[in-house]
Parts: C-alpha cells; structure tokens; sequence
C-alpha cells in the first residue's frame, strides 16, 4: 500500500502548528472585537454564480469547481448520442456527394434535406446546419473524401465546441453548480446583500476562514490557507481607515512584532497622477516601473515608462515623484503641488492628510506608517485608501496584510452605494516573520504539565481522582493509560516536553501522598496534594 | 438582479450565532486540552482515493467531489472523436450486410475487417470487438435496419457506457481526484500513517473542523457541519473510555447541561448476544426490534424478530433482554449469566464492568451512565465500547455525541495493530439543546459596551483618543463613523445591544470630562475618565 499523502498545496498541522497559528488568530480575534467588530461565517461553498466572474478571468479559472451529485453527466450523454447521429448525417452528406459526383451536388440542397431527416433536438439541428452554412468551413467539408478528412479539417472540434460545448469550459456550469469561497469579501458583499433586513449599518464584521485557491503551489503560497477580514460596511467615514491603521498596530504590538511598516496611498490620487500625465490607460504602467525605483534607479525607471508609451514630457510632469522622500507631511505638500490641476487628485490628498495626521494624534505603538505612492494593489476595485503592509526591514516577506476602501462593495448583487472599507491579515506569512524572528513564546506550545505514571489498575485510580482535581484547578493533567515499564513512561513525558510526573505506589496511596519528579531538574520528593498543586502551576 | 442566496443545506452564521456556537466550541476545546487531547488540522479536501470506499457505497455517494482543474475534459473529448468513428464503423457494418443481403453476410467477417479499417486507440478497438463478439447484442445488432435502430437495442448506450465509461459514476474519478472530507476519523487515520514517525504514540488528538455531505438537507443535518472529535490512537488501555465519559460529563457540566445520558454498550457483549441466539447475521435485525421495547412492547418486539427469522428458541434464551432494567450492577450480572457459555460476550462484560465501576469511583458532576444493550451504532467498525449521549428527558433531540473503540483504526491506509477509541461531540444539536433549555448565559453575546457619538472630526478625535485607552483596559468601545444626526446615532446603539453612550463636546473636551448615558435607565451624568471605565467595566 502506497503512503497515504495530501493535495498539493494543502497542509496538514500538527498540534505545535496550531497552537502558533491559534496564537496568531487569537491576537487577531481578540483586537477585531475589541474595535467593535463582529463575527460572522459564511458556507465553504457558494453557488458558482455568486462566485464567477467576480475575480476577473484568472480569478475564475482559480476557483475550485464542486462536481454535481448525482448522475450529473446524464443530459451529456444524451448529447453525446446525439453527436453520433451528427456524424452518420456527415457520412452521409459525404456519401451523397460522392455518389452524386462533386459537380452534380448542392450543399444548400443537402442542407435543407436535413431538416427533414436528422432526428435530433432542435438547438442542436439549428446550429448544426449553421455551421454548414459558414463558407469557410463549407469549402473544407466539399474538398473532404472521408468524415476522418472532416475530423482533420477541424470541423468535429468547432462542431464538438460550438454546438455540443464539449469544452472543458463549456461544460463546467452544467456538472458543477457550487464552488468553494475564493476570498471572504465577495461571499461579504453577498452576505449582506442577502441579510441587509437584519444588519444594522454601519455594520463592522470579521471573518477569520480559510478559502481556496487553484493556484500553482509555491513557497508561502498554498490550495487552502486562512484570511482575517475586517470591513466596515455602510459608512464614507475616513475615520474608519485611522481605526483600521490603528488595529493593524494593536495586533501586532500584542504579537510582539516591531517595525512593520502600513503603507498607505489613495486610489484618486493615483487618478490624479494619471490625469497628470495624461495617461490614464497607462496607470498600471506607470506605478509598476514607478516601483522600481529602489532597483533600477530614476534613468531606468524612466526608460521603462517611455518604452511603454509615456511620453518624456508627461514624465517630467511629475518629477517630484523621482524624488519622493522626506515625512508624510512633507510627501503630502509635494503631492499637493503636483496634483493643484486635478480635482480628484487632490480630494485623495485631502483623504490621506486626514487620515495620517489623525493617525499620527493617536500615535502607533510598534508600527510605522508610510505613505508610499507607487502601491496600486488591486487598483481595478479599491476606491480610496489603498493599504499594505510590509514586515519590518530585514525580514525577506512580501506584504503581511492589505486591504482598501471600495465605494460600490454590494452593488455587484444589486445593492447600491454602500462603501466598504476592510484590511486583510495575512496568517501564513505573520507566522513565518514571527517564527524567522523568535516571537512565539515558549508558553504558547505548553500542553500537558504533569504525567501521572501508571503502575497498574489501583494506582491508576487513585491517579484519575488526584488527575480530576488538578484539572478542576486548571491544571492539564494525563494518566499514562497503560502500567507499561516504567522508561516507557517517562520517555513519552520525554518526547511531549511534559515537566513533570508523579508517580503514586502503595506507599504513597496510604499516606495520601505524590511522589514529583521534575523532569527538567531530576528532582524527585514526596509531597502532599496541595504542594503538588503549587509546584506545577508555579511552572 | 435576483436576491442572491446560498447552496441547499448550508448555513450562514451571524454574530449571535457565531458567538454561541464558539462558547460550545470553547468549552469543548478547554476540556479537551486539559484531558490532555492535542489539536490537529488537516486539508478540506483529500485525495480521492483516501476518502472513496471508506464509508460504503453511500457514503461515497455523499461525498463532494472537487473537479479538476484546468482543461479537464481534453482526454474524454477524444473519446468522443473515437466514438463518432465507431459510429461510423457501425454504419460500415449495417451497410455491407445491406448491401451483400443478410445471406451473404458474415459478422465474422466484418470483426476480422474491423482491425485493420478502424483508426482508433486499442483498448477502445478490443473493447468494441469484444462487444461485436458477444452473441445476444449480435442478434439484436443483426435485425437492425439502421443504426438508429441499432440505438434502440441499446447497443450505443452499452457502448457508451461499457467502452466508453460515459456514465457519471465511471467519468468521475477521471475528472476529480479530490474530494471535501466526509468526517474527522479516516483524515486523523491517514494523518497518523502519514506522520507515524513523528508523533509520540498513544497520541491523543482532537480536531474541530466542518465536514461536507451530499446528503438531503432536513431539521438538523446540513451538508455542511462541524464535528468536534477526540481521539487516542496507540493504547487498549480501558482507562480511556474511563476518561472519554469524563469528558463529556465536564463538557456538560461547563455548559450547564444537567442530566444527559451517557449511553454505553460494548461490541463484544452485542457479538456474545448473537452467539447465544445461534444467528450471528441477525444481530442488527435483534438490536433493532429490541430497541423498540418501550414502543411496541414485549410481544411487539419479538413477533417482529420472528418475522426476521429468529426463533422462537433463540428468543428464549435471552429472555432477561426484555427485563433489562435496574442498576448498571445489576444490568452486569444479567449479562454475566445471559453470556455465561460466549467468551467474547464474557470479555465484553468485562470491559463494561471496569469501565462502569471506576466511572463510578471517580464520579460523574451532570451526566447519567447507563448500559444500554440495544445501543448498535456504527456496529461495523466499533470493535469494544460504543458510546451515544442522550440529551436529557423532555429534550426531543437525537443523540448529542457518539463513539467508540475501534481495534484498527489505521489498517486501511497499512498500518496493522493501531487502536483507537474516540468521542464526538455533535455542535449543532448541543446549540440546539442549549437554545432549548435556555442555558446560554447572556454574556456570550456581549458586544461593545460603549458607543461614543460622533459631533464631528474635533470631538470625534478627542472620543478616539479615549476609545483607544478604553480598548486598552479590556473595554470594547467604539465610535459612531459619521457625524450623524444624534437620534440615528443612539438608534444604531440600541439595535447593536450596546448598554452605554459617552457624548463629548466641546464643554467635555476643555473639562476633559465625558457624558456618559447608560441606555438601559437613560440616567446622563458628567464622569471623569476613571469614573467611565468603572462603570463601564462594573457591568
């Protein structure tokens, strides 16, 4: 029998790996509630539509496709039997043709013999008959000997594709009509389009689950992984993204993580720039070569946007941008001149002086923010704030978190003008930052304190009632379940890093004593209850 | 647009329903840890192969199978290209014997041709043949006069089906090779295989995680639904059941569920029972018909095992069976004598009676132990002790929990002499049950406690600068987004539940004081910020 294994991109955790990710999402939990948000879940699967088409194309291509239960493939069938119907009337369209010699026959004359002949269903008649009508493919199918020459000519593919939608694409919504969540926001939107008569807005939700994505596996990048959502829905308030550059803090200060950097930049002020150099087909263009400052350097930035198509005039435009140090307050000034012309431009300034002075009056514990113009993440959806979060300088990470404002999050099933704004935590990548940095306390994998050893039937009993008790007083607490040798036992408190054992023989059950071991110190006494008590929750 | 919605038989959870059901969760989660039980997670989805035929023919038929990505009909779309030829071939064959007349005709003849004429991969060849070969579809295929006739015989749809595997039971391990988990328990065997070398053994786990059913969704089953498990893996040891009936007891005890039954029997004594009765194959017909002793009564039940075919002697024998009432003690010794020529129903007895006895030595807080003989659940896996819990009297709910030992738990994934005993708890009745009785506390549904109402961005920032000290001291505090009419602001706190509002303006600012309104008694005063966070946190 071969070794049983896993899914790519799946993962199995053991009990010291959920113990950290539980860590992670606690902190994460116990903040999300503490700003006022609460938690709602929503099913592993939704109806494909309320999925596809909301991803783009890659998106859709992602998602992982639930099969119909059922004999799910039975109306194919019938398609397939029909298919073969299909062929016999080429045969004999080819046969007709031969016998008729190629100057004596009429494809129209065949064409409109079909109808009369072919016992198929009507919408598979109709386009049949199409696409015998199509010039090109007609000129292919006369110079045709054989329906293997057809076959060669590519007409059963278009015939297979077009009129049976015998693609793997086609075939999709007709044998599979659920699909597995591909993030938690579009499954949000539909939650509170659905329960709008329930929500009170502002409505401020969190959704800790993991989604799916068919993605290529790679390092950091799984099949199944976990998202931590908060969104506020309902409200314009700016003050909500200061809330949320807030909360981004509060986690991770309480994870112990200093010097993650927030960056923030505004969806209109990326419009402005793009008014700017007149260019706003050439946005996404313009931000990625943009990036590269650090690593190409300001001549080969520049190249990289003339090769594009910007032109070195729109270019010098915003030469401020080549340039763009110093502190937000001074980022903000810089922008400001540069976007005087554009309306929109400087409505996103205003949004993100406001929102970074009041973050700045609350004051960040651990955590830098940093206003960063060239982050244009999901810039197809996001509206205003755009957020993302690096992991502190020295730690080889992409961004930990991210997250924006969108003005329309509902409007896709059908709820109109209710703004959304929402950041996202990014569990797999805080647990490698966390685990490369040490962060995770040791206490954070504590599992059993004490392992009673097992002598036997009566010493196990009286084991179990002292076992009941520390476990009552919080303490967790395990018989060895079997009276195996004695090395036995204490090898398995061994491997489980348990601290201490106790051992009771006849003696000690006549007293109403324990004999402790330390098992770090090698230790051993004779205690009473209460002092066994101490000493393994002084630990 | 319509409303969107949903697949049948998922849920989705609001904050209330998210916060009880974590309160189950969480108790359930403490005791499991302080008993010792290691969490561990494992994928949504396996691979096929280690789910299908583990849970008989409709088990896998309720599975949830996750098509494959990318363009996974290409290989089935070439069988169609070879069944089109085949369905030409067909015609071939029907056109030679009306040309050659049916005399002339030999079908021999034709096979022997059909090797050499047809152009298609060879098993697809040799299965036709062999199809052509088999006299009865001959004969049928002989009389036709068209190949639509030839349909009618079912000749294609064998063909179809036989050499083509175009039925959705056939087409589906070739389409899908992964599929959502069933349960808990085979995951946690092919973990323990999969990872036997890095887990100190017995290894005692427990995992919380949804499953997937493609069952028909009615009260109280849902395709999708948590269980929450605990199991050891490793050990015979007795002691475990001991524990495992402790466990639930405590469980039930932190959720104040006073008086369910903890329903024990034990596989070896239902195995001694069909020794006796010399009908080994009846047993589940006998556990059926006893099971309904309190419905249809003493005549009732056994007119209903001689209509299973049991004897009226064999029923005699176990006359006490429908007298089995009294203590468990007593319950023991009528099974000593009842099984006294079996010796694997003697064992049986045995294990009850240790398991019982230290039960009773150790004690149970909330919960009732009794011995139910009639209790046969998952009678084809569970090799020792089977558990149910019954919701207490008065309750109509089905079981709340279940489990049992099971002497090879491993061995289907190849890893002999592995045994595992384990209890599930079933989350969504115990909700049920709670919501019932009314033993939720109140507090599980605390929300935020103060909502500070937004006058504008000064007074907003003042009130955001408390917030965040609040949050700090454990007060879960927020503040209203928008500065929006007073009146919708105090409605938002009404509707959200939230017992305080703090008011600042601009007196408050300078006097550094906040108006703090308690929503239940609408008394208003004027507090300092010690004075808010007493009363606040002295709710």
């Amino acid at each position: 029998m071969a070794k049983p294994g896993i899914p790519r991109g799946t993962r199995d955790f053991s009990p010291i790996e959920v113990a950290k990710r539980q860590y992670i999402t606690g902190a994460i939990k116990h903040h999300f509630e503490s700003f006022g948000f609460q938690p709602i879940e929503t099913p592993s699967f939704e109806n494909s539509d309320t999925l596809m088409g909301k991803y783009g194309e890659e998106g859709d291509r992602l998602i992982f496709k639930i099969l119909n239960s059922g004999d799910y493939f039975s109306s194919s069938l019938e398609l397939i039997n029909e298919f073969g119907k299909i062929v016999l009337d080429l045969q004999n369209i080819i046969d007709d043709r031969n016998n008729q010699g190629i100057e004596n026959f009429s494809i129209s004359g065949e064409i409109s013999e079909v109808e009369k002949r072919l016992f198929v269903s009507k919408s598979i008649k109709k386009t049949y008959i199409d696409l015998l009508n199509e010039p090109q493919l007609q000129a292919n199918f006369l110079e045709a000997q054989t329906v293997d020459e057809i076959l060669n000519f590519g007409f059963l593919d278009v015939l297979l594709s077009e009129v049976f939608e015998f693609d793997s694409k086609k075939l999709t919504p007709k044998i599979s009509e659920k699909a597995l969540r591909y993030d938690l926001t579009v499954p949000f939107a539909r939650y509170v389009v659905q329960h709008q008569n329930d929500i009170t807005f502002p409505f401020k939700r969190y959704q800790i689950q993991p989604v799916w994505r068919a993605d290529n596996p790679q390092k950091g990048r799984f099949r199944e992984f976990y998202q931590c959502d908060a969104d506020v829905v309902g409200s314009t308030s700016l003050w909500q993204e200061v809330e949320l550059v807030q909360l981004y803090d509060k986690v991770f200060s309480t994870l112990g993580l200093v010097g993650a950097t927030i960056k923030i930049n505004n969806r209109k002020v990326l419009s402005g720039i793009a008014e700017v150099i007149g260019a706003k087909d050439k946005l996404i263009d313009f931000t990625v070569a943009l990036d590269k400052l650090d690593k190409i350097g300001e001549d080969g930035v520049k190249r990289e946007m003339e090769a594009k198509g910007i032109t070195p005039e729109a270019i010098e435009k915003v030469q401020p941008l080549f340039n763009f140090t110093g502190s937000i307050a001074e980022k903000l000034d810089k922008l400001d001149d540069l976007l005087a012309t554009s309306e929109e431009g400087k409505k996103g300034v205003n949004e993100l002086r406001f929102i970074c002075e009041n973050v700045a009056e609350l004051g960040l514990a651990e955590s830098l923010l940093d206003l960063d113009v060239t982050l244009a993440r999901g810039l197809n959806y996001y509206t205003g704030a755009i957020f993302e979060v690096a992991a502190p300088a020295g730690v080889a990470m992409g961004s930990i978190g991210g997250g924006g404002r969108y003005d329309d999050l509902t409007g896709i099933f059908g709820l109109k003008n209710m703004s959304g704004v929402g950041i996202s935590f990014g569990l797999d990548r805080i647990y490698l930052v966390l685990e490369e940095l040490g962060l995770f306390p040791e206490t954070v994998t504590d599992g059993v304190k004490v392992l009673f050893i097992n002598f036997g039937d009566k010493e196990a009993l009286y084991a179990l009632k002292t076992i009941k008790k520390l476990r009552e007083a919080g303490i967790k607490a395990e018989l060895y379940p079997d009276a195996a040798k004695i090395g036995k036992q204490f090898q398995h408190a061994d491997k489980r890093a348990i601290p201490f054992a106790v051992l009771t023989g006849d003696e000690e059950i006549i007293n109403n004593k324990f004999t402790l071991k330390n098992l770090q110190s090698g230790n051993q006494e004779s205690v009473s209850y209460e002092a066994l008590l101490a000493q393994v929750t002084g630990l």
